[in-house]
C-alpha cells in the first residue's frame, strides 16, 4: 500500500533499501513482546505505535511454535474483558442509561486483545501479518482449546475489516501481474495448476474467465478467486473444461457460463466467507458482459460421497459389491445404479442439523443454487475418484431465484434440485 | 468503488443508467424504514442484503429532520443492548469462561445498530452516506442528548473501518482529477481558496504542495489534507505564503516546509483524528524527497487568543486599553505588549484539564510540536483580526523529538515552547 | 513522457529540479544557433544529439521575431537539398535502379531540415515545441512567403508523425486532471467557455461527453476535442444545449447525439486534419454504448452566410432591406424569406472550385455528413448574429452513408441535403 | 491501443468478439491485394482507408510465400518513384525554387509505397503487423536482391515511426503482466531463459533489474530490454549472475551495475537501433536510484573469437595446438596464453573497414565503452564454450567518457581499453 511505502523510511524495506535502514529496522529485539504489547497499549502516541507495531510484528514472526504459544496465552490473560469491572459497567448503564456509561460499558466488554490487535494493523502488511498470526492460532487451537476465546476476537476484526462493502472485484487474466498470478498457482485448490504453461491455458483463451475478491490493504493478494469456462451447454465431465484444445475456436455464441473452480486463498480468513458473494457477483458481471448467456452453472465435486458410500458399504452388502465392480471404466448399467445412490445421498441423507451431508452441496444450496444434475463420472481421475469416487454434481445459479430458493433452504430444511434429480432420488 | 460499478445492473446508477434500470431502483419504497431494518436483521441472504441496504439509505436520504429523529430513535431504542441477556451472558462467562460464552457475551454486549450499520455500510457509496448520517445525527444530538448512546457506535465503527493502517496519502496538485480538486475549495477551512484560479496558485508552484488521506471506499474524497509550501526560513507572516507572487520564481533551496494550512473535511468523522498522523507523514515524505529541508513548521492561527483578551479586558483596564489602540497598523512598541500578554496566554492560562486555552495549541502540542513563535500581526486582514487579533503561531515538529515531547505535555502537562517564547512569557 | 522523466539528471527540469542541475541547463548558451545545428548533424553520437537538442530549443526559444526568421532563413538557406546531387543521383538510379542508388536518391531528395527536426524531436518535449515552432514560422511565413519551403518539411514530418495510427480517443469528463481541462477552456473556439463553474455544465450532467485525440508524446495537450449533447431530437436552436438548466433531468431514452462544438487546439498542427476523423470515431463509440441512438447530428454556425448576405445586399436591393429589417426578434415571415435565401447561399453558391461557399458546410459535407436543416435563429446572441446572421445548420452524420456521400461530394460535387432543404431552395 | 479498441464494431476483435463480428470482418476477401491497394492509394476518405488497411493486411496475412513474393513485386514495380516526372520536379524546382516546386518534387521522390505502408499502418495493430512484414521481406530478399529497394523504405519509414522521442523505457519486474513478461522468455537472445521459474530468478531478487523499450502503439512487446546485475565488483564469470543463490543475500552495498544480456525483439526493426540509447538511458536511471554505484560494466560474449581462432588454427600450429590442449578446466598457464592471444585479437585484427573483427566489440566500442578485461572461461558453459571458446569480456560504461571515446573510436579507428589490456597484447 502506497501508505506505508510513503511512510518512514525505517519501515521502507522494499526491493533494495539502504543497508542502513535495513540494520536500523532488523536489529536486535530487546524488549519482550509481552512488554511491547504493554509499551503499545500505553501509548497514546499514534505516530509511535506505528514503530512499536511493527517492533511486536517482528518479534512474533521470529518465535517458534512455543512461542506462539506463549504470546496467544499472554493474549488470552492479560487482555480479556475484565468481569468486575464490565458487570459494574452494565449495572451503572442500567440504572443511568446514558451515552456515557453505554460507553463505558462497550469500552469494557469489548476484551482488550481487540484494540491490541486494531493496534498492530497499523504495521506495514499488518492486515496481511494479522491473518498468519490467525492461522498459527488455528494450529494452536486444535491442542489448546481455550485458545478459541482469542480466535473470536479475530474473527469479529476480520469481519469487521472483510466487511464486503470494502472489497474489489477484479478479472485475473494473462495481462495480471505475474506475482499475483502466481498466487493462483499456490492456491488454486480444486484442479491444480500444475504450471505456468496451464495457468496460461486456464486464462488466456477466448472462453475463460478468471476473477477475485481484493481488499485494499492485502491488495497483491486475492482473497478467493473463481475459475470460469463459457460452453454451449452445461458439462457433464470437467474433462470438457479442463481438457479443450486451447488452439481449438472456442464457441463462437456460448450459452452457459460455468463455474468450475472457486479457492479460498487464506486459511486465516476461515469464516469470513466471499464465496457466496463472488459466484453470484461474477454472474451478474458476465451476464451484463454477454447478455446471450443463460445458464450459469457449476461443475463440483462431492467430496463426502465417497466417505459415506464406504460406510454404507461396511453396513449393506449390495453396496459393497457395487464399490467393488465400479471403476472409471464402468458400464451404462453400474453408472445408472451409483447414480441412483447418489441421489439419494444428495436428498435423503442429512446431518444433525437436518442439512445434507456433503458440504459443497450445503455451499451451494445454502446459496441458493440448485441441484441440476449428478455426472456419475464426471470426474474419472485418479483425484476424482480418489476424492468422489468420480462423482461431479452441477449446481445452477438462476439469479432471479436464487433469494427465494436460499430462504426455502435456511428456514425450511428444503433442497431445490431439478425434476430429473428428485425422479433418481425416488427411485 | 469497482465493487459496486460491477455489482448488479439494478445499482448502477451512473452517468447514463437506462432509464428502466433507474425507475426500478428509484421506485416509490412502500416499506417503512423501521420494518426494512427489521427485514434486514432477519434475512441472513447476503446478497438481499445489498439491495435491502440500498432501499434502507434511499428511504433515509428522503427523510426530513422528522423523520430523521424518527429513525435515530428507532437505533436508540429497537437497537440497543439487551441488558438482561447481557447480565446473564456475563455470569455465564464467569462460570465458564470459554469461548462459546465469550462470543455469546460479546455479541450481547455489542449493541445491535452496529451489526445494523455493517450491513447498511454494504449499499453503493455506504460508507459516505453513514458519514453523512452521522453529520444529521449531531445536529439532532444537540437538541436530543440522548441520542449521543447511538453516536459511540457510529464512533466505535468509524473508528475501526478508518484504521489508519487503511488509509492512503496522495499527493494532490494541479493534475489531479477536477472532481477532487474541487473538494479542497469546498473544505478549505482555514485560508479560503476563492476559486479555480487561487487554488492554482495554491498547487501548482514548484515550491507549493498538498496532500490528502483517502479511504479506500471513498476515493474520490479527501478525508483530510494539508497545504505545504517550502521556504528558506519560517514565515512570520502568513502573507508571506499566501501572496507570494506566483510568476516570481521559488527558492532555488529551500530549508522549510511549512503546513500553513489544514483541514478535516467531514464533521461527520468528527473524533477519527488524522491531522496528526497526516503532518507527520508529509514531514517525512518531504524529507526524503528534498533531503536538504531541516525545519518543519506550522503558521496556525490563534482562535482562542481574542476571545480570551475580551474577557481580560473587561477585568484588566490594561488589556481594554491595548485593544482600544491596537489595529493592523501598530506600532513597535504596541506589538511587543501584545506578544509578552500572548506569550503568557500560551504559557500561563490553562484550562479545567491543566492544557492551554488555545485549541490549535493544545492540537500541535499534544501532537509532540514546540511551540516556536509568536507572530503579532502575522495575519493583519479583517478575517486574522477577527479570529485572532491578527496574531499566528509558529509550531515546530522536529521528527526526531516528536515522540518525547509528546509524553511530557501528556503526562506533565509541560509546554514544549523555544527560549525566546519562554523569556517574553517570563517578563 | 516518462522517457525524458527518466532521462538524465540535468534534463529533468521538474516541479522541483535541483538547483545545480537547473543552473547547469540554464547556463548561458555560447554557442550559435547555427553552429549547435552543424555540430548536431555532424555527430552521430546519438546521447549526444540529445542533449544538443536540448540546447538548440533552449536557445530558439530565447530568440526574437527577428532571431527566429534569421533561424528560418538558416533552415531554408543551409538544409535544403542539393539540386546538382540530387539530379546526378537520379541520373544514377535511372540507369542502375539498385536499392543503394535507390537511397543515395530517396537521402538527397529530402531536404536536410527534415533530418535536422527529427533530431531536434529528442528534446524533452521535443514534438510539442516544434508544433509551437511552426505557429512561429507561420507568422513569418505571412511576411516572407519564400519561407513556405521549411513549411512543407514541418508538413510532411507532422503528417508522419501524428498518423492517426498513433492517437489515442480518451473521454474528457469532470473526473479528468485539472491541467488538462484548463486546456479546453483556452482552446474551445464556437462557443466560449467563460470559467470553471461553466466548464462542469459542458462535462457533468449524464447527458453531456467530450472526447479529444492525444499524441503520445504530447499526453497533457488534446489535438481536437468535440463536445456531444444526448437529447430526445435535433435541436433547432444551440440554446437548447447551452442553457439547459444543468439541475434539470437529463432526458431518460436520448436518440440523438448532438456534436455542438469541434475545436482544434494547435495552429501548428495546421494541414494535419484529426476532426473528420473524430467525429466518426465518437459517433461509432457512443452508438456501442448507447445503442438506442439513432441520429447523429451538428449543430453548427455558417460563418460565410453573413459575409455573403453583405455582398449580395450592395447588389441587391431586396436583401440590403430584408438584413435592414431583421433582428434576433424577427417574426416568422422574414425568417421563411431568410431560409429560402440561406437554402440558396448553401446549395447554389460555388466557389471557384465549384463547392459551396460556407467553410463549415465544406467541412462536413465532404466528411460525408448531410445538409439536414438550416435553423434561422438557431444563434440569436450578439456573437451567433455577429458571425452568421444567426443561423445555425444542422449536418447529419448516417454512418451507413458517409463514405458514399464522400465520393459523392469529392467526385461529382454533389452536395447532399434533406429534401426539405432541397425543396427550400428551389422556391 | 485504446484508439482501435474504440474505433469500429467491425474491428474489434477480441477475447470474445460476437459471432456476428467477427463473421462480417473475417470474410472472404474477394478483391486482390493489387485492387485493394489501388483503391486505398485512391480513395482520399480516411474513414474507408481504415478499413482498407484492415483488409490488405488480412489479405496480406493470409499470402504463402510465393504470395508475398508477388505483393512485394507489386510494391517495386508499381509504387516506385516516377524518374521521368522526378527529373521534371526537379528541373522545375531549379528554375523556381518556390514552396509549390519544392512539395512538387518531394511528392515524386518519394517511392509511392511509403504513403501506401503508412495508410496501411491506420489498421488495428498496423506497426506490429508492418513489422512482420518486413521480416517476410528479409526472406525473400535474400534470394531476390532487387527487393532491398522496398526495403530502404521500409527503414525510412521505422526511423521515423520509432524516433527515440516516441520511445518509453520501461523496467521490467515481477510485478509486470504475465503477457509481457512471456515475451522475454522467448526474445531472451543471450543467455536463454528456461522457464517461469528461472525468468522469477532474473527479475526478483534485490540486485536484478530488467528495462526494455516500448513504444505507444506496440505497448505489449518490448523493442528491446536490458538485464542488471548490482554487485560489489565487475564479475569475471557469468555463473556469479546467473548462478547466484536466489535465496542468499544481494550485496548490502553494490557498486557496480552489471549489463550481463541486451537482447533485440523484433527482427523487423533491423537497422533501428536502441540498445545503445537503452544501456546509457539505464546506466543514469540506476545511477539516480542507487547514487552509491561507480561501475558501469557489461560482461559479454565474444561471438567472433572461436571463429577467428579456427581460421588462424589452420595457418597456425601454435594456435592449433592450444585449442587442442583448451578445455573448461583449463590450467593457469593455458589461460595466459589464451588471453594474450585474444587480448591480441580484439585490439590488433582488424576488418576491410579497420575496424575490429568481433561484432560485439564493435557494438560496445562505437557506443564508447572502453574494453576493461578479458576473462578466459569466463562462461565454461557448453554453449558458452561453442560460441566464443568460453571467453567473456567486460566493457566499461564511464558516463562522463562515452562521448569522448566514441568520437575516437569513429573518428581515429582508435579501441578504447584499459591499461591492463593494452599490456597483454603487447606482450
Amino acid at each position: 500500500m502506497q501508505f506505508f511505502q510513503d511512510l518512514m523510511p525505517s519501515l521502507r524495506i522494499g526491493r533494495w533499501t539502504p543497508s542502513v535502514l535495513r540494520k536500523h529496522l532488523l536489529k536486535e529485539e530487546t524488549e519482550s513482546i509481552a512488554s511491547l504489547c504493554h509499551m503499545m497499549m500505553e501509548s497514546d502516541g499514534e505516530y509511535s505505535s506505528l514503530l512499536l507495531a511493527e517492533r511486536i510484528l517482528n518479534a512474533y514472526e521470529k518465535l517458534d511454535e512455543m512461542g506462539r504459544l506463549e504470546f496467544f496465552t499472554l493474549l488470552l490473560d492479560d487482555y480479556d474483558i475484565d468481569v468486575g469491572q464490565t458487570r459494574n459497567a452494565i449495572e451503572a448503564y442500567e440504572q443511568n442509561p446514558d451515552a456515557d456509561n453505554l460507553l463505558r460499558f462497550t469500552s469494557a466488554a469489548e476484551p482488550r486483545r481487540q484494540e491490541l490487535l486494531r493496534r498492530i494493523n497499523l504495521a506495514p502488511g499488518g492486515t496481511r501479518r494479522l491473518v498468519k498470526m490467525r492461522e498459527h492460532l488455528f494450529v494452536e487451537m486444535s491442542r489448546h482449546s481455550e485458545l478459541k476465546r482469542i480466535d473470536t476476537d479475530f474473527h469479529h476484526l476480520f469481519n469487521a475489516w472483510f466487511n464486503r462493502g470494502f472489497l474489489l472485484m477484479e478479472p485475473l487474466d494473462w495481462t495480471t501481474p505475474a506475482h499475483i498470478l502466481e498466487k493462483l498457482i499456490v492456491y488454486e485448490a480444486v484442479h491444480e495448476i500444475k504450471n505456468w504453461a496451464e495457468l496460461r491455458r486456464r486464462l488466456e483463451p477466448a472462453d475463460r474467465y478468471c476473477y477475485g475478491f481484493f481488499h485494499p490493504s492485502m491488495e497483491d493478494e486475492p482473497l478467493v478467486f473463481v475459475e470460469v469456462a463459457l460452453t454451449d451447454r452445461i458439462p457433464g465431465a470437467i474433462g470438457e473444461i479442463l481438457h479443450r484444445d486451447p488452439e481449438s475456436e472456442a464457441s463462437d455464441n456460448p450459452t452457459c457460463a460455468i463455474f468450475y473452480s472457486i479457492s479460498s486463498c487464506h486459511d486465516g480468513l476461515t469464516g469470513v466467507s466471499f464465496g457466496n458473494f463472488l459466484i453470484k457477483q461474477v454472474a451478474t458481471n458476465l451476464k451484463m458482459r454477454f447478455p446471450q448467456l443463460k445458464t450459469f452453472s457449476t461443475i463440483s465435486p462431492a467430496p463426502g460421497f465417497r466417505r459415506w458410500l464406504q460406510a454404507e458399504a461396511r453396513k449393506r452388502d449390495e453396496i459393497a459389491q457395487l464399490m467393488d465392480r465400479f471403476d472409471a471404466a464402468a458400464d451404462d448399467k453400474l453408472r445408472d445404479e451409483l447414480e441412483k445412490i447418489a441421489a439419494h445421498y444428495f436428498l435423503k441423507q442429512k446431518n444433525s442439523r437436518a442439512q445434507p451431508l456433503d458440504p459443497v452441496a450445503r455451499f451451494h444450496l445454502k446459496n441458493g443454487a440448485r441441484l441440476e444434475r449428478i455426472n456419475i463420472l464426471g470426474n474419472p481421475s485418479p483425484i476424482g475418484m480418489e476424492r468422489s469416487f468420480g462423482t461431479m454434481v452441477n449446481y445452477v445459479y438462476d439469479l432471479s431465484k436464487v433469494e427465494e430458493n436460499h430462504e426455502k433452504y435456511v428456514k425450511n430444511n428444503r433442497i431445490i434440485c431439478s425434476p430429473q434429480v428428485r425422479k433418481l432420488a425416488a427411485k
